[in-house]
């Protein structure tokens, strides 16, 4: 690890598999953890994620060579104001936001001359929350996507990078308005849909529900208030992608019109193909 | 197993899962099996999931004590008015598709007096196809629902539940009418949905797909022809879950106006309690 001491604001899922994550590599890098849930910080620290427990997040930013922001997006404005005057010079400030013209915006504005910000989407997570359900494997294979803009510093992009491999992670690089255009229609959108179906399903048919209803709306029991922040971040996207969500359901509603059904099993075959083009059908589970 | 001769019309996925089960439970049963694809039947008889191929429904339903069509909802007119001719007195006709009131309906019409016709639904399948993916375990510990009507004789009914107990599944009833309707939210809307959703990503989204987009449009690979029969069979009930959904969708879309967000995330909580309420997160994968 090249980092030797590490700030992580926010322990929930995210922040402490990342502790667990960096601490099963090396227990070189010394990481301070700060939280609004002392309960948390506690288990961090049980855990082995964490080696110190800050009370404010300037204290835990002190000294560290590396911030990583894992709380919810809508919080970092006041979390990067509340930094900004303890990071040392050359320290890198990093994040785990799953939108990101809003945190790359925030951080040009607010962060000190000779502080580094580059932004970070590591896409591993669950429908599980918080510290109890944190796994230092849970960025093994998974995709990390890096925002760099224009006035990004290279060394600390690659060095971003290198942490996110360090952890198991591919990563790729897309422009801050690239990522959230992107994320828009791949995660947020299945996400509100999720949502979305299981508020139209009634009593009757939950009682019902099969392996469809639970794979298609298993995102939806995910954290209420960091998705709330996404979508409001991300609302003009989000209203992109609904567009365009509806007009393959009004040509769904419109292909069922025709008793032959040859447009419905056209539409439905090209689906079926793009989704086998992203990952194979799953193998069934042999205790099943 | 109560059936000494069954029939199994369509020996893909279902119907070589259900001479699989029976098998696996009792050699008793002499299974005759029909399909239009002499590979799929060849495969079922070496592995044991019938003991004898037909060349004709009518043919596979001679003699037979239980035939189960497993062959798409769109071919049961034909299949019934084939079978109609050779299937013995007292000998019981079911079904595996996944609509019930046109199958229930063309059952009333052409099965001859002193057959008895109980339809059911056994919720089990995956995104996989053919007798490639069958198994005897795919009906363990799910839900088999039957749709008597009045005309239903009731021991043909209990023999049928019976059967499907037999092969580890939980049964219950609903009216072909209320079924349609229940599933068509439950099951068909999901569906459509995850098809409307692979067909909404562009080509950048697939690229950086993650376990949300995947687990939401997993159904969507499942069987075009298949499905497009379903969706078609129960196009009214289709119109009116998309009615329901599409103001699931406007409420989203009015929500995110609201850059407090309360709503919103009220409207979020409720779907996330929704959807724990019928299954809890699932358990991380430990060696994911």
């Amino acid at each position: 690890m090249t980092f030797s001491r590490m700030s992580i604001l926010g322990v929930g899922l995210l922040g402490g598999s990342i502790g667990l994550a960096v601490k099963s590599g090396s227990k070189q890098c010394h990481i301070i953890g700060y939280g609004h849930r002392p309960e948390s910080l506690e288990l961090a620290k049980t855990k082995g994620a964490i080696d110190e427990i800050a009370s404010t997040p300037a204290e835990a930013a002190q000294g560290a060579d590396l911030v990583i922001l894992c709380t919810p997006v809508g919080t970092f404005g006041s979390i990067l104001q509340e930094i900004a005057g303890s990071l040392k010079p050359g320290a890198i400030v990093t994040d785990v936001g799953s939108t990101k013209r809003t945190v790359c915006d925030l951080a040009g504005k607010l962060l000190p001359a000779g502080v580094h910000f580059v932004g970070s989407h590591p896409m591993a997570g669950s429908e599980r929350r918080g510290m109890e359900a944190a796994r230092a494997n849970l960025f093994k294979q998974a995709l990390c996507i890096t925002t760099p803009t224009p006035r990004t510093d290279r060394q600390a992009l690659s060095a971003v990078e290198s942490f996110w491999n360090q952890l198991g992670m591919r990563t790729t690089r897309l422009s801050p308005e690239d990522h959230d255009r992107i994320l828009a229609e791949v995660s947020h959108l299945p996400h509100a849909l999720a949502a979305a179906l299981m508020s139209t399903q009634d009593n009757a048919a939950v009682h019902v529900a099969g392996k469809g209803l639970l794979d298609t709306t298993r995102i939806a029991a995910g954290d209420a208030g960091l998705w709330r922040d996404v979508f409001l971040d991300n609302a003009d996207n989000m209203r992109l992608a609904l567009t365009k969500l509806r007009a393959q359901l009004d040509r769904f509603e419109l292909l069922l019109k025709d008793p032959k059904g040859e447009g419905l099993k056209d539409w439905l075959d090209r689906a079926a193909q793009r989704r086998q083009s992203i990952a194979p059908p799953e193998r069934p589970d042999p205790n099943g």
